[in-house]
């Protein structure tokens, strides 16, 4: 008997939260598609300030109109975190022609990320170009040497999920330019990160490691049918001249911020959940996807908490990090900070995968967390979340370590990111405000279940 | 012994059908991402081609075009089925604007699909504003008698599902200017169907039913924007008048012509699975998600059973339907010419919800067969394909009436579907090539696994 009735008082409790639980999920997605800011927000973010590159005066003025925004939230704490960034300066426009017989054929290109600049006036030399670092290698520094390197790898388009054939295809971007100079290449140029075919070149960090300055060589992206049509023309003719010719220039750190903004938890204060995105874009578009859009799906979540009047167990914070792109120097910080305050974070949930409509989680946690948030997974069929598996996370969450701590990683719809990655066409107009304000609801169904039941 | 056995050869026929299947849906995305044509006649449908309102000049190219690219195929059969479709034809540009005090504001507005036109010097009268046909009637005769009647309920953005909202709110558009004329207004417009605030009227079917054509009103779709500022100044100046002109015509039904392409089944070859799609558009976009995408996709499930030399049990056969805009006829004749043909049609899907991401199926079949289907789930997860459901699945489809008949609709991401469908942005650019690539493969997936596995 005894049984029977813990039974039923069990089941009744169970019925009554899954239903508390239902309707909490239905007010959020219903504040989030009628009555959010996030896409007046990313409006403000991408078209009054524009592009934020660290170190820039977007980025600046992007700290303080998230910081004043955060403000009038009526939350609990809004401040800055003091953090010192790279600051990397494109320069003027770049060019790139291949001088064939008499015809200077023209390609649209941009510097990479952290590049040097080129001579001031240009870099002339033959090009050999190849598919792979294995196969520039091969060649040895003999053949390499005083040649501009042209990798041209296409992303894969087999790879269904687009950020796998990223992932199988950017080495030539971070390290194209290491590799090459070593062997003593004069330059590189790296087909952009890009399944589409179209005429923007896409930028994006490269990395030289701890080659001295004056051994770095200058590396640019070229658009995909920029490089189809080198490639064809490099076919005809292998021993045309490339030029290129850039003027970027990496300058002293200098100080910026991580703003954030939290609702203390009644319960457990000292407990911390963090959603978040990147407030720093590269400078080419105006960085709506990359990731305007998980900055304000991260504000959204605290602005739907406030607005449905719930008081979260653990405290809720919003942060948005500086310099996801160019030195992660923001996460770095904020783990820092984190350790030094001796804070407990149990949570945390990162948006930069573009606003495009959600599709589920990939979550970085132990079997016995991870079991507990598929089991989630009902809860969020009415709207269309069925992705809930390990995997990658968030770069600016990357840092924080702890025994305990769940990290989730939101997962949009892939197959148009790349489209705009890092790209001048990375603008609000690529954004539908439906697809961002369901991003940012499920982000807040998901922090509100993870602060009801907690880690296991 | 015996069962054990038996159980043993089960299983190992079991596995090695699963292996046979993951392959051959493995075969058929790669196909459709690496090898597909199906982007690039969706360029020519709306690029060459243009809008393909039935009867026009661009629905009888997109006809002979799509039999042409079909013959290249090396089907058993490509073949045209003669169909009379209506022939509506819009006329000048339309023009609208409120008499407010001195100045005349104007707003976008197109005529609705079937409308009758204003009088040739276009119809100025008071407007009263309604949401819904209910509020219509409750005014009455005496009200509405000689005004303009103004539907102006949005569509609802809690839906998460788009074409939740849409079904919640078109009655204004189909049945609007019936029941407003029934009540004496003299013309009727309506707030364009699309959940976006833009600058875009969105055109469709209004239906007189058997009013006669002297006592029809025109009907045209104002913008959203348009809606929205409309309204606001009638708040200001409920006696001001609206002017609007259009001068849309209804011809004679002309012959026309559904594009039928098959592979004959090498088992069962009177026994019929249909994919098709819509190749008749709305006039003023160039109808690439509507319904250009379906059409091609239905294309490429033949293209890639060909070149995978898949050689279906069953007919495969490619549909490409003409009017389901305005009329549904070739829906219709497809069916009317089925059964005197004595066809057994087994299996037929759709795709008309534009090419975005595929996220499932929509099924209407019995319980059996639902869950039949169903238990492919697995096989399509790596796909991202999740929803398997039962619901609406095409208006093309929908004529087919069979004791034992599956009927399936393909349905894709739904947020983006209202910011296009009707309207002049309905064009090329709006598809991206992998989207529709992988809705092509899906269908074929889902194709080869019926003709494999079969009815219940």
């Amino acid at each position: 008997m005894k049984k029977i009735t813990v039974l039923l008082l069990l089941q009744a409790s169970l019925s009554f939260s899954q239903t508390t639980d239902e309707q909490m999920l239905k007010e959020i997605y219903k504040s989030a598609l009628t009555d959010s800011k996030c896409y007046s927000w990313l409006d403000d973010l991408s078209n009054k300030i524009g592009s934020r590159l660290s170190g820039s005066v977007g980025a600046e003025k992007a700290v303080l109109y998230t910081k004043k925004e955060l403000e009038t939230l009526g939350l609990d704490k809004v401040y800055l975190q003091e953090v010192m960034v790279p600051k990397w300066v494109r320069g003027e426009k770049e060019i790139a022609y291949l001088i064939h017989g008499k015809k200077k054929v023209s390609f649209p290109i941009c510097a990479l990320g952290m590049s040097v600049a080129t001579p001031k006036d240009g870099l002339t030399a033959n090009v050999i170009e190849v598919k792979s670092l294995e196969e520039l290698k091969a060649l040895g520094s003999e053949k390499v040497k005083g040649k501009i390197i042209f990798f041209n790898r296409p992303m894969n388009p087999e790879f269904v999920e687009t950020f796998h054939a990223y992932g199988s295809c950017v080495d030539q971007r971070s390290s194209g330019a290491r590799e090459a100079g070593e062997l003593g290449a004069s330059g590189v140029i790296v087909r952009s990160m890009n399944l589409r075919l179209d005429d923007f070149p896409h930028t994006g960090s490269t990395n030289y490691k701890d080659i001295a300055l004056d051994k770095r060589i200058p590396a640019a992206a070229i658009s995909t049918n920029g490089a189809e049509a080198l490639s064809k023309l490099l076919k005809e003719n292998p021993n045309a001249k490339l030029f290129f010719k850039q003027s970027c220039k990496q300058f002293d750190d200098v100080l910026s911020y991580n703003v954030v903004g939290e609702i203390t938890g009644k319960e457990f204060p000292n407990k911390i959940m963090v959603v978040g995105g990147h407030l720093d874009s590269w400078d080419l578009g105006d960085g709506s996807h990359d990731d305007g859009a998980g900055c304000v799906q991260s504000m959204a979540v605290l602005e739907m908490f406030k607005k449905l009047n719930y008081k979260p167990k653990n405290t809720i914070r919003a942060v948005l990090f500086m310099n996801e792109e160019n030195g992660v120097k923001g996460g770095l910080k904020y783990e820092e900070l984190s350790n030094k305050n001796s804070e407990n974070h149990i949570f945390a949930l990162e948006s930069d995968s573009g606003g495009f409509t959600p599709r589920g989680f990939s979550i970085d946690a132990d079997n016995t967390n991870f079991d507990k948030i598929s089991n989630w997974k009902s809860l969020f069929e009415p709207y269309l979340i069925h992705i809930f598996r390990k995997g990658h996370t968030g770069v600016d969450i990357g840092p924080l370590k702890s025994d305990k701590i769940v990290k989730v990683g939101l997962q949009p719809d892939s197959q148009r990111y790349f489209d705009y990655h890092h790209a001048a066409n990375d603008t609000f107009d690529a954004v539908n405000k439906r697809e961002l304000e369901l991003g940012a609801a499920s982000m807040a169904a998901l922090m509100y279940l993870f602060d009801q039941y907690g880690l296991q």
